[in-house]
């Protein structure tokens, strides 16, 4: 079924007021009736949702819709998984925003690195923006996620090495990989409910980006024999890790 | 290193002589001199490979490498992995093939589906051509691989499933999952050296295709609790089975 997101802001006495532009697509793009249904995934600020099933009550320049239950359902994870991934081209990160969102992916956090093709100025560290937040909430409503992914703001590697804390695993792609333990391994022992994965850019690491995150809590993750391309990499990890967390 | 697929037929007498447009990319795009080296893996009629390390002896119009011997090098996954794709647009094949190289597939295989958006005649059943040539041979060489993912013949779900003796493991995309066996007990019961997956074109299987799916020895393979899009679930599908292959 169609889903919308709102924000619970939009909720006043069992009725939701829908913006302008997902009213255009209700009424114009899915051509929908007055009575036909559409779930909905209201998020507070904190960015919890709750899920109702809806019916369209009208059809006007703002659609309202009457909410008549809520949804017990729950597509995610059972734990946040980051992709750190170095700054590629405008294309290649829109590629792979819209991927990660339907694989389940927590967060995406472009990092600057040393071989990155891309060049910011070191004062333009926000990421998000209106057609990258349009991407991540359109393939939420196709892929039926209950929350938008995250897009955090730029950082570098030093800055990304001091927030490892607030994982309690941390794996970096590694074509040479230690293997002393499985993923599944990996994520049972840490009983693992913030995942950071961490993805080159288009020339891989630089060799002192891997000393010094070798140096850290970091583990390699094997990312098989061939060599995947940085929009690729991402997309096998999330894949993986999706699938360790739900068989 | 870099490295380069040729056909068995260019070595004579230890020496290979690269065709004109690898020439042109050894010499204009890489700007190799001579002496320096590169990987070549040469394939027989039967598309067997054979892997040499070999040092650039002259850069004409024909640059000729000199082998220096033979490399011990196997980037394949043990099993053989076809992905039975519903026929979609070209641009998504293209980058589906891409990435199906990179990810290890042994095969692409179109099929013609109810809901694709694509139709197209009867008679016209052949998917190789130049251009898909051309993405696999770079992808293959760029992700090292050890040989070339094959373009089969565009089929009929029909024709898919007259094939599936051929398969020793044939699993389809479900939603809905049986889940009796998990995907590394489906591969280990069967032993599988050749794994069929059959992916939905954008509008999904048709309830006749799933019905009649179903009624084989296919079995169900869950792609997680998102929905995933046409172009991402032949990724998702290839990233867990090359996954438990290699892990």
């Amino acid at each position: 079924m169609q889903r919308y997101f709102i924000k619970e802001s939009q909720i006043k006495n069992n009725l939701i007021t829908i913006d302008e532009s997902d009213s255009h697509h209700i009424k114009n793009v899915m051509r929908m009736r007055e009575g036909e249904h559409v779930i909905v995934c209201s998020l507070d600020e904190e960015e919890n949702s709750k899920n109702y099933l809806c019916t369209i009550s009208s059809l006007g320049k703002n659609v309202i819709l009457n909410i008549q239950e809520e949804l017990n359902e729950n597509n995610e994870l059972d734990f946040n998984v980051t992709i750190a991934h170095g700054l590629v081209k405008r294309d290649k990160q829109e590629e792979v925003v819209r991927r990660l969102v339907e694989l389940g992916a927590y967060a995406y956090l472009p990092v600057i690195m040393q071989r990155s093709v891309i060049k910011i100025d070191a004062s333009k560290r926000q990421f998000k923006n209106e057609r990258f937040e349009r991407i991540v909430k359109e393939a939420s409503e196709q892929s039926e996620r209950n929350r938008l992914m995250k897009l955090l703001d730029i950082v570098t590697v030093k800055e990304l090495i001091n927030s490892f804390d607030n994982y309690d695993l941390v794996l970096f792609a590694s074509v040479a990989s230690k293997n002393d333990l499985s993923l599944k391994e990996k994520m049972k022992v840490t009983s693992a409910k913030n995942i950071l994965v961490i993805v080159g850019p288009e020339g891989g690491f630089s060799e002192k980006e891997i000393e010094i995150i070798e140096a850290t809590s970091a583990q390699t993750m094997s990312f098989g024999k061939r060599v995947l391309r940085t929009e690729t990499a991402p997309l096998y990890a999330m894949s993986v890790l999706a699938y360790e967390g739900e068989k």
